[in-house]
């Protein structure tokens, strides 16, 4: 049982959802030792409030959603210079929930400060309340790019976040083209009202699209997934960097240059946003949703993520 | 003597500067066979031209500077959808001056579709007007990147573009920190008014400055500068990539989603805007120049422009 903090509340988890990044920290991403998980919705058990962030935060027996970076101020430390300006998840000496030097989701109870949460409308159900985290991820693009200068995106992916971000670009008004390589994620993307290209080969998928798209996302996961990217991306477009994995990729900067394009590396995003979406029906993830394992057959449900074709896979500690 | 083609001046060169570019063309950059070079101030000696072109680019006997890069319509073809989009600069079909399919500046005469030239105000200096090509490269970054969003820019390189970039950023109003090896042009730089750190070894390096910058410029022309840059920009600070070299860098992406940073890459400029740089005396290029070579010691120059220490070489063929 985590112990509390002042400002902090003890959330027993009611569904955790896994990620990739959960799946590359086992490759060594991060170097992160401890319980995983970032994705969850819980409930508030107990708290150590200070009143104004207990208010936000509702009371004891609140279903909620977390934010994941635990900031300086947050664990009772000065504001580093990233806090005093704005930048809260960009703290200089940040732990992040089940990333980095914080305990995650994957587990019954975790301890989060009161001032990660947010509470979760009535209207929403677990099982589209887990994809919180992912959904924020996904909106802070729409943070990062004036969308308004772009008619159409590419989305490099048919993964788990790759779904969530076409959906989130087309509530925004995108035509969103996806380019996949599994015939039932894609079949899913098409259902959900988006173009899909099927990378068969290397040859083909290059010549696909080539240097047609304002705006490309790169969400495959995997380092050969940016020079795909790129070449999809027109003189002056910009190409948003999603995909966080261990190790490097051997880039050639000298095309960015030569084709004058914008690279957004984008992470965590707006929490309100993304419930927003939730709530107003405008993104619906559960379609995504694989399979839900117990929280006891956490191992079992690892391997099953890593599955060809398999989306999300959600741990239910409560069964 | 260069043929020309309907809407196209026949050019006398009165000065030719090298550029790195140059100098990476010698190890095999962009495959370029011809005569090298792209920064010139010329005269137009012929032209067969359009009305309105020729009135643009001035009579016969004009001093004029050349953009470099050569679209469709300059060669009688249709439009390509870059030119048709705004985007000359990025033409599909181009060719560019000394670079890509077209005999460059190294010469005593040259061709230039009238399209692409600028008249040189008489009060700028050839020895000025030579420098209209880098120092329009330099003012891309001030098209590409919201400079109010700033006051302070750190530039990592100390040579040619470096110096014109910083001094560029530097008429624009921000602070400019360069950070560079060489004692001699960091004195040139801080004649200038710039701030300079002289980065010793690796290690002092990446210890300076660590993400302290919301604006960096990589102008090292190395594949070694980009992990530098990196490393000196804050989290969603933007990074402007401007070295062009041959061969690929090994980047790590996760870095740049982890900070999110922007990466923009540019190029080309608007020659507009840094003749009239050079016209108001904001910028005056001249400090940079090493020495003038008669063009018939091109070959002595381009190893002189190797040198380390040395700044811009320029030819003359006029000597």
């Amino acid at each position: 049982m985590p112990r509390l903090e002042p400002g902090w509340a003890l959330l027993r988890v009611r569904l955790a959802g896994i990620c990739n990044t959960d799946l590359e920290i086992l490759r060594g991403y991060s170097h992160f030792r401890g319980t995983p998980g970032h994705e969850f919705v819980g409930e508030v058990v107990d708290m150590r409030g200070r009143r104004r962030q207990a208010d936000r935060a509702g009371s004891v027996g609140r279903r909620v959603v977390g934010e994941i970076n635990i900031t300086c101020a947050s664990r009772g430390r000065a504001p580093c210079r990233f806090c005093r300006c704005g930048l809260p998840r960009h703290c200089l000496s940040r732990r992040v929930l089940g990333i980095v030097g914080q305990d995650g989701t994957f587990a019954e109870y975790l301890a989060l400060p009161l001032a990660n949460l947010h509470a979760v409308p009535a209207g929403v159900t677990d099982a589209q309340a887990v994809f919180t985290e992912p959904l924020a991820a996904a909106c802070e693009i729409l943070e990062q790019v004036r969308i308004q200068d772009h008619r159409e995106a590419a989305v490099l992916g048919d993964g788990k976040l790759a779904q969530l971000i076409s959906r989130v670009l087309r509530a925004a008004g995108l035509r969103v083209v996806l380019f996949g390589k599994h015939r039932t994620k894609l079949a899913l993307a098409r259902r959900a009202g988006m173009r899909t290209v099927r990378v068969v080969s290397e040859q083909r998928k290059r010549r696909a699209g080539a240097r047609q798209y304002s705006l490309v996302v790169e969400a495959t996961g995997s380092p050969s997934g940016f020079p795909r990217a790129r070449e999809l991306t027109a003189p002056r477009g910009t190409l948003v960097l999603k995909s966080t994995f261990h190790g490097t990729a051997r880039v050639e900067t000298w095309p960015i240059v030569v084709d004058e394009l914008t690279l957004v590396g984008s992470r965590c995003g707006p929490f309100p946003r993304a419930l927003e979406l939730l709530r107003s029906g405008q993104v619906d993830p559960r379609p995504l949703i694989a399979r839900v394992f117990p929280l006891a057959e956490a191992p079992r449900a690892m391997r099953f993520a890593q599955r060809p074709g398999v989306l999300k896979v959600l741990l239910n500690p409560e069964v």
